[in-house]
């Protein structure tokens, strides 16, 4: 059976990809990153989107980049912005090198399991943003890929999948759905709780029920106040 | 002062890839890596070596790589091999995507305190094994770096400047010794002991042996057993 490897966050996003590629065909290892997030409690999510999407493995690597700062996400004394995102400003909730140490990961234990492929949920329509989540971006990576590996230098090339790259969050939604995921399990929110309830004001959760409301589909989402917009 | 992230194992080459750094003008913001090496009395070498060469900060970060196994250096139950490197052959020592997370480690960090430059002691000579030492994936990670963060979307472009990339190890040594390293300091052997003595056996031991001997350089390693050759 073909294998993958599937970043999974435990997000939207991501759960839709694991979908995807288990829709595929492909035996799915879900890789998790314990990056000292303020929102861990969307680690909790992934276990549970692994599980409920039948990934093969579900792996969480641990790696605190809170040790280098420079992000609203790891760094507790910048405030999670509410205002939305301005088109053309990468906003303070940028990780630096976060997808590049993140497809770093997914390719050493894509390696270490025979997976020909890298599922990544990377969306270059909300988070036009992030400079490392553009199209460009990914074909380097999956170019780097092919000349760091001893499976690329001897014949077995790694594919970098982005199947979500350039859809709105109402297509991702929609294609979920189809596919049968379950958004309660997931959690977008930057400031979740514990208990994995949104804040309903962060720009990831203004974006995803967003989402929810131009799909048609209805919010399962758990707040712990009630939402903007 | 202009900045490099330099990668700092505690081990010969990086040792002296941090004095050509130094010596190149740079504030130099050294970095290691915990990643379940066996070879752990690295890491304290690395820690010397930084003090001793003037290292204006020096990070480690803890990232368990044994969780994906497939590397003698990471699995216990791999032995390390002692019978030397065969041309064409990737060692069993080659950790999978290792350089890659440590360049994004790397590229993190440069990011966050406004280097320019990082600094990588590959060697594609003594290890033409690893397909992550060439100089082509060297650019392709540089070109990758380009791409992913808010710097080189701004114009501040990332250099990965690897200068001994095309050096035998006779002149890496000797090019050290120029720059006042003190070799006595360092640990390259893979099965080191924890006080950092060397077995005098492994491939890593046996390439440093050698290179002291052609440099006609006293060598300061101490040994555990008496080396080989």
């Amino acid at each position: 059976m073909k294998r993958a490897v599937v970043l999974l966050s435990g997000g939207l996003d991501s759960a839709t990809v694991l979908a995807i590629a288990r829709a595929e065909g492909f035996a799915c290892h879900a890789l998790s990153v314990d990056y000292g997030q303020r929102h861990d409690a969307e680690l909790a999510a992934a276990a549970r989107v692994a599980a409920a999407l039948g990934a093969a493995e579900h792996r969480t690597a641990k790696l605190d980049l809170s040790m280098f700062g420079g992000s609203a996400l790891t760094d507790r004394t910048i405030d999670v912005p509410t205002g939305g995102v301005k088109p053309g400003e990468i906003p303070v909730t940028y990780v630096p090198a976060r997808n590049t140490i993140f497809l770093s990961l997914a390719l050493a234990y894509a390696e270490t399991r025979g997976a020909e492929a890298i599922f990544f949920g990377a969306n270059a329509v909300d988070y036009s943003g992030y400079p490392d989540c553009r199209p460009e971006y990914m074909q380097a990576f999956e170019r780097l890929a092919n000349l760091a590996t001893k499976a690329g230098v001897e014949g077995r090339p790694m594919r970098v999948v982005t199947p979500l790259i350039s859809l709105t969050k109402a297509e991702i939604i929609r294609q979920g759905v189809a596919l049968g995921v379950d958004y309660g399990l997931t959690v977008s929110c930057y400031q979740a709780d514990p208990e994995g309830r949104a804040c309903g004001a962060c720009d990831a959760c203004r974006l995803r029920r967003a989402g929810f409301l131009a799909a048609g589909v209805p919010d399962p989402t758990r707040y712990y106040a009630p939402p903007a917009g």
